[in-house]
């Protein structure tokens, strides 16, 4: 007998972009990155302790900047929180970015806030906010 | 001759929702601020370097710290963008915060991302995410 297939609820997709999201992080390949945002002029992105970038463009080019140089991303979360709206859906989680360089890391606490939109093919990222909660650190590599 | 009154299309309605939360602000009334936000278990708060608040309750109790501990506030906004899907909308915006206390001041670039939600009666604030760009200046009162 078969099993009917698992319908996923707009929270558990969302849920699931999200993770998507943070795997494309971790992988530091763009083409994964570029998979998970929407392409147009109205995505924005702060990255932690940044300003405000505007339109894929320029969200693209800062992707490929931190994935350039860093040699390893490791993201842990902690409190996700989400809620959808009709085709909107954000999610507020707290973020552990350990982050290896080929001169030291950072270990990093962030509090995210990531605002997706759902079309036919599933959610698109459109909207992140990141800010650091305490301050990073970098130590040498031993 | 009369002019046909202006029926304001979702995004003017949402920018002027965001500009009422920043008259609340500087209003000092806890009131006002009430009427911004939804009040229920799915507000989320950060406010500029802080940990996240979650549910109604929260949000309102850190409200009601920040505007006993104000003299005065003045926010100026630049850069304002904003984008609606369906009855979810947010603004992205930087604040520079002016707060004046009984014993110096603050000076504050702070980068937003405010979430709205739209009921019957308008829109409502459900999410703020707000992070500071530069670091708090705070001087002694001359």
């Amino acid at each position: 007998m078969q099993t009917a297939p698992h319908n996923p609820s707009p929270e558990e997709s969302l849920r699931a972009a999200n993770t998507n999201f943070y795997a494309a992080f971790e992988s530091l390949d763009l083409a994964q990155m570029e998979a998970i945002w929407a392409h147009d002029d109205d995505v924005s992105c702060v990255h932690a302790g940044s300003e405000l970038l505007l339109g894929w463009e320029d969200v693209r080019e800062r992707w490929t900047r931190i994935f350039a140089n860093a040699k390893r991303v490791r993201v842990a979360l902690s409190c996700v929180w989400l809620r959808v709206e009709g085709n909107a859906g954000w999610v507020v989680c707290t973020e552990r970015v350990t982050t290896a360089f080929t001169d030291g890391f950072d270990d990093t606490r962030v509090q995210a806030t990531n605002i997706f939109v759902r079309n036919e093919d599933g959610w698109l990222l459109v909207a992140r906010h990141a800010s650091p909660l305490t301050s990073a650190t970098r130590a040498p590599v031993q």
